[in-house]
């Protein structure tokens, strides 16, 4: 799976175990809902900056999206 | 210290704990060696698949970028 795909899997994930809406998170975040929605689908090539954004809104460290994943090869 | 500066110092500690330049990194990574030179300073806000091109290449899993920084909030 790619990186975009496991890391938005990873975000729809901490997200739900938050009870949050994607509109919530992005609210957090300061970025759009429809970003969040495709960060989510695996659409977007994020930088670390944005990614270390969302993890921060989430209160989940950023290793916490990379860890246990098939991308850990 | 920002996610940037980081990701560039784990770059620099992997590259160099496995004996190779900033050149052979990029020969690697099929990136520039400038580029890996500007990551290392923490100058770049790079993307994730651009930081697993460079996991990959030093044979390091993504989280191990991240485990036990300050970014781990």
């Amino acid at each position: 799976m790619s990186i975009t795909h496991t890391f938005g899997l990873r975000v729809r994930h901490f997200r739900k175990s938050k009870g949050i809406s994607q509109e919530e998170l992005a609210d957090i975040c300061g970025l759009h809902r429809t970003y969040i929605g495709s960060v989510e689908r695996g659409e977007r090539n994020i930088t670390l900056k944005n990614a270390e954004l969302i993890a921060q809104a989430l209160d989940e460290p950023l290793a916490a999206f990379f860890l246990g994943t098939d991308n850990e090869h």
